[in-house]
């Protein structure tokens, strides 16, 4: 019987493929830019393109695959495997979970992407063994996925670990999703870059201000960490506000959650490093009890990139197990 | 073998003890004042008296007690039995659990009283047969207990679940943990009666100014109630904004837990009724994601006083069960 797996992770500006192999080791890899705003079918087959080419790569038969597993933004119905909407792509009640088990003939499963990168960094991260994890990825948004009692944790809802969308500011800034005050809408790249633009417009002075032309212009996870490190004292300011933010969310977290490990990823994180996490990491045991903060380690994303693609996989392998 | 379990709950102000019998009905009770400003074992002497009280009352013998829960405001630690410490009381790393359990010769367990609580609302009370509970009890401070997967949820911290210090208005108002802009330093019954003296203080009129002479006057709900239904529009816009804000917090945690039932309960719920869950509910809605807010039920706490004591005999008759 075959061990591998295809897992796919469909993102916003990319789409990427890998196979693991029954070790879990990734054996063949694709990418491409996602080009959301062109219509679902183009897109859907960019994403099957894709998966094709990292099985290629991997030098496997498709026959041999044991199982598919895919992840995208936005909420699932994980009852009939369909993106119900997301953010930056047209797909809209698009049967995402079926088509993909058409295209390659194998049991696939899908799950939303944050969920399966904290799944990742829990199978074979930076939270692996813990019983109890809070993931928050730091980048354009902030999403996050919960691990509770050794197991992926969706609620009854199925959309639980919306952990970008608590209030931590009410009647603070608007946020994408509408509400004012939310975490997303205080730390993340894009509260940031609103931040700065507005700081800048108030007659401030920065050297990110050339790269602020347009009003839609968003400062990259790199423009921000070359100004900081150049001395940029608004930049400076900003980015340290926003790690303490971060840090009175995630806090609060601590608080309700009492999760062994906290594992930060992003595009925020990742530029900016362990003296982000430093800063957030004393915001938040500020905010936690005692109890609630001893015993809680704040560890980096180890995976990277990959953590939503061996999420999506280590997934699939599972639901064939307890299948068979 | 007998099968009645004798109940304890430690308050702040009162301490209850009920026996319950084998089909989960409480056949004799007890009650005092808990005067916790006096020593610890003094108090101590006070909760094992109204513990025998209740087995006489019961009219059984201890020897036919099965085992004992007692819950308590304030950390435990799980592994010794021992309060480590508490808000209202003099207990510091007081050893009740294994001195309840010399006191009766019985079995027993120890539990945080709003876990307790809500664990009662769960096996016996207005969120019976959900898997995933949010409870939020709001009184003169703000505590919260959750269900995960049929069963009660301490995190690995053990300390999981204080909803109440989750920051929703960071920079707020100072709350009694120390941190500011807390949802107990917004949505509490301390939380209205500051938010009151202030505009009192202001030059605002009020029915509830007589009661505000000395700086620890804290308005009762039945207080708060009265002036509210006289048409008092001080009174009216304070507890209403709390609710508004109450339901920011518990907005935010609908879209971290997904949970299927909010139980809502404490003496700012009991006293403002349905209206006041309305106005919550509405505004927690807002906040949440549809997916998190749609299927999710908002639902009043039917055990009012005996949650706990239900909550802590319950889960010391499932530990008998589980160790057998």
């Amino acid at each position: 019987m075959s061990t591998h797996i295809l897992g796919i992770d469909l993102g916003g500006t990319k789409v990427m493929a890998a196979v693991m192999d029954g070790e879990g080791n990734l054996t063949g890899r694709a990418r491409a830019k996602t080009r959301g705003w062109r219509d679902d079918e183009e897109v859907f087959r960019t994403i099957m393109q894709i998966g094709h080419q990292a099985i290629e790569d991997a030098g496997v038969e498709i026959d041999h695959l044991a199982a598919v597993g895919i992840c995208a933004p936005g909420p699932i119905d994980f009852e009939t495997g369909y993106i119900i909407e997301t953010a930056n792509l047209k797909f809209k009640n698009f049967p995402l979970g079926p088509r993909t088990a058409d295209e390659f003939g194998r049991p696939t499963i899908i799950e939303n992407d944050v969920n399966a990168g904290v799944y990742g960094e829990f199978k074979s991260g930076a939270a692996r063994g813990a019983r109890n994890v809070l993931g928050v990825f730091i980048g354009t948004g902030i999403g996050g996925g919960l691990i509770i009692n050794g197991a992926l944790y969706r609620g009854s809802s199925t959309g639980a670990g919306e952990v970008g969308h608590i209030i931590v500011r009410a009647g603070g800034p608007r946020c994408g999703c509408g509400n004012r005050g939310c975490l997303e809408a205080v730390a993340s790249r894009t509260a940031i870059t609103r931040e700065i633009r507005k700081a800048i417009k108030h007659g401030r002075r920065s050297s990110v201000a050339k790269l602020l032309k347009k009003e839609t212009d968003l400062l990259s996870g790199k423009d921000l960490k070359a100004a900081y490190d150049s001395g940029d004292e608004l930049v400076k300011k900003i980015v340290n506000r926003a790690a303490k933010s971060a840090g009175i969310g995630i806090g609060s977290l601590l608080n309700v959650l009492g999760p062994e490990i906290v594992v930060l990823g992003g595009g925020v994180v990742e530029a900016f490093g362990d003296e982000f996490i430093a800063r957030l990491e004393r915001s938040a045991r500020d905010i936690a009890f005692d109890i609630n903060s001893k015993d809680a380690k704040f560890v980096r994303a180890e995976l990277g990139d990959d953590a939503g693609v061996i999420g999506a996989a280590t997934l699939a392998r599972e639901a064939l197990t307890q299948s068979l």
